[in-house]
């Protein structure tokens, strides 16, 4: 297992660059971007746009009545600039800023009603794109070849990205809304269907949220890419901090050309659209390993070390090999005076 | 990707023979055949034991009122024979008719309560026969050489499925009905598993349909079967049309010896018994994309370029190199003129 | 397929040693030992906390008046003493006794609210341990050599495994319970994710219960670990016998390196909590075939035969390379005389 990771874990509120001291977030995981309007940080990687709350609040989840804080209504216009990039490795990567590029790419969040129009700006020397899952777009924004919107080297495209509240259609039958854990990646580098731009790092997660749906107190991404996580190198997968008691959402995608099963220890998750159930009717399995394969993606929330303490528990790929490589990294419970019993954080 | 292709594809009335004029669909992908009492085409590519519907009503799953059309109760007993065959090129198909066989073979429909004898005929020289998933069936049924219930080269042997709606049982449990995105297969050439069959083409869909669940426009079978999609060799997948507004059915079926990825362009469906959330209260998984593996099936109706409009949406594996290798075809979503925006039929 | 097998197998009731005369159990079927106090049967292949019933009871999970029974309510604390063992064939196994180590190890059975002591004492040469899915430990019961939670050579270490039920949080969000198909295996023996141990057979089933969740008869254990079914060598799986009307729980739990589809003839399940609809309204999709990967686990209960009678009903992995090379074994459900339609039992 590697080093801490702060790449794609959000808080849950206040602007932030990456870059910039985080005084309200004594754990420096939160690199979230809220677009409340023309604010812009100056590096980051993540964009919200859900209303920004008030930045000095308890870093926490929960309101000040102790109830958890939900999702808004949407439908919003928003507006956003993207960079694909080359990485000083040779990876690709999506930014908000030049320079910038991470990998995975910044977590966009909307909630349903929310229209997002992305000016993508290619600054590699080859032909690329972004595709996404699961929101409305027209076919101008399927980032294939095939409808000739992907971006050329040097070019810029604007991708529009709408999303629906769900509700009756006129023939009685019931429209599901956008809400879902979904995510981004290229569909044009190395063949038509960006294998090549996938494999060098081109992802990244998007959620939408359905009003009232719970708000985590912040959101790791973890991207099973070929028999890496997050294109890291096995062995130093990246590993997500918390303090017991915090609300943490996980965003899993699977990307490439494997299958693989997304296990993680002490915690567990509804097999359903949220990741928790609705109450005591709600049917869906409850499980705490899944099989996944290429563009798969899901979510959830957990309470961090609930009725399971603090600890350095493992998330992995549970086939065997690929764990065995190094698909594996820590999920960092930590007391709340920062220690995690049984763990030496040098050791690894 | 391929040409248009309409084996599979079926409209949702009338009877209709595959080589016969079609004046009441524009399109004509309509191959559905009727079986409302003696009538029988004399070519046809599926069986459907809904009632028929005047062939001359508007063409859409929408009655006069606006209302989508549903399906009524079972509890029909009907008789069918089917065709074992070698097609010209070698591969094997199951057909209404002899010389008819296609890949895949007819879809069958039937609502909760019917009972299908299936008279099978081997034509070929080799022992074959027809195993069905998710029906009731006596093992003399079965399909395997274990049972019996195979069928010798020249052969006969009647296969009767059975459907059931749900229910209580005596002993206060819920008895869950047969209403499901089924399929049928060979059981027995090359192996006792039907290895050799499934890989040539002997496999087809079943659906059962529940009193009220929602008639679809059209169906359209894909078939992931190995490295191929319904048996076609690499960039020559099929291709299905639409015209935005319809209520396009996809039934999803895996064989052979590879996990696969299912998704489609700009639609989703939710991962449930229908595909399609019962209404607020359904804590299903909205996706775009489902992992499958061999002999999974499952299916899902869309509102054809519902919120994204039309155009040459791909459907494809997501598995990297599956895609790069071919497993990719298009959802052709045409305005109601016809045309396609941003689309060159000739050039595909 | 191989021959009748009932490791894994377990009556509904009763104290019962594997190698004990089962008069009650006219099948043999019986090796579930109940706890209900300090009764200890000599010899035992599962481990129930659920209260113990008559043992001259009916051999059914309806009770006098025709209902199902169900599950209690948890809340007890037990204690259990569990071996993991070197087999004369070299092979590994978790068991009740000493020497009498099996693949899969025990069923472990509790009800929501239980909490169980497991001493573990390792009579093999090399370190190995006990790590748990789904249910709640202290890191310090993770099985994990990070966390120093393993066994070595010789020694002994006390694991302990807590549920609770479903519940609302103070947040007002939903506590989802413990209630599941779980399992055990090492996380030791050959790497740091004992893919060796796992390899060699040390893995068991865990189930959990709700108050309420309606009792089989039997369960039987399927695990699908890498090319075998329990550790069994191709063509010798594990068959597994029923009569007619019998309620039977499959756990199915997959291990090692491959992905499989489990597929069972003329019987299926819900894709949900409990492998049965809740009623009417649980949208959940009925199937007879699903993918798994590694730590993958669900269950099911089915009635042997209903709606399509007695026979010798095929299971098997549905890959179909794997089920030709003998990932398949047999579900005979008998008529009430004992007798199988169309099967001789020497035949296989």
């Amino acid at each position: 297992m590697g080093t801490t990771d702060d790449m794609g874990a959000t808080g849950a509120k206040g602007i932030t660059g990456a870059g910039a001291a985080d005084a309200t977030d004594r754990r420096g995981f939160s690199r979230r971007m809220m677009l409340g309007g023309a604010a812009v940080a100056t590096v980051a990687t993540s964009l919200s746009l859900v209303a920004a709350k008030d930045a000095t609040s308890a870093d926490s989840a929960a309101g000040a009545d102790g109830a958890a804080r939900t999702a808004p209504a949407g439908g919003e216009v928003r507006h956003l600039k993207l960079y694909m990039e080359k990485l000083p490795d040779g990876q690709m990567g999506y930014g908000l800023q030049k320079g910038a590029a991470t990998i995975p790419g910044p977590l966009i969040e909307l909630n349903e009603g929310d229209t997002l129009h992305i000016e993508v700006e290619n600054t590699m020397d080859v032909a690329a794109s972004l595709h996404v899952h699961g929101l409305d777009y027209e076919v101008s924004s399927d980032g294939t070849k095939l409808s000739g919107s992907h971006v050329e080297p040097g070019g810029t495209h604007t991708y529009t990205w709408r999303t629906h509240a769900p509700g009756r259609r006129k023939d009685g039958t019931w429209r599901a809304g956008s809400a879902g854990y979904w995510h981004y990646h290229d569909h044009v580098v190395g063949t038509e269907h960006g294998t090549g731009g996938i494999r060098k790092g081109l992802y990244g997660p998007v959620i939408v949220r359905r009003k009232g749906d719970i708000l985590p107190d912040r959101t790791h991404t973890i991207v099973f890419n070929d028999m890496t996580i997050n294109n890291r190198p096995g062995h130093d997968s990246p590993d997500f901090e918390a303090t017991v008691g915090d609300r943490v959402e996980f965003v899993s995608i699977t990307h490439g050309e494997y299958y693989h099963t997304f296990h993680v220890h002490g915690h567990r998750w509804a097999d359903n659209r949220t990741g928790m159930l609705t109450g005591p009717d709600d049917p869906s399995q409850v499980i705490d390993n899944k099989i996944v394969g290429p563009a798969d993606s899901f979510g959830f929330q957990v309470i961090a070390g609930e009725g399971v303490g603090p600890g350095a528990w493992m998330y992995h790929c549970h086939v065997q090999s690929h764990s065995d490589m190094g698909m594996a990294g820590l999920f960092l419970v930590k007391k709340a005076d920062g220690t995690i019993p049984g763990y030496e954080p040098h050791e690894h």
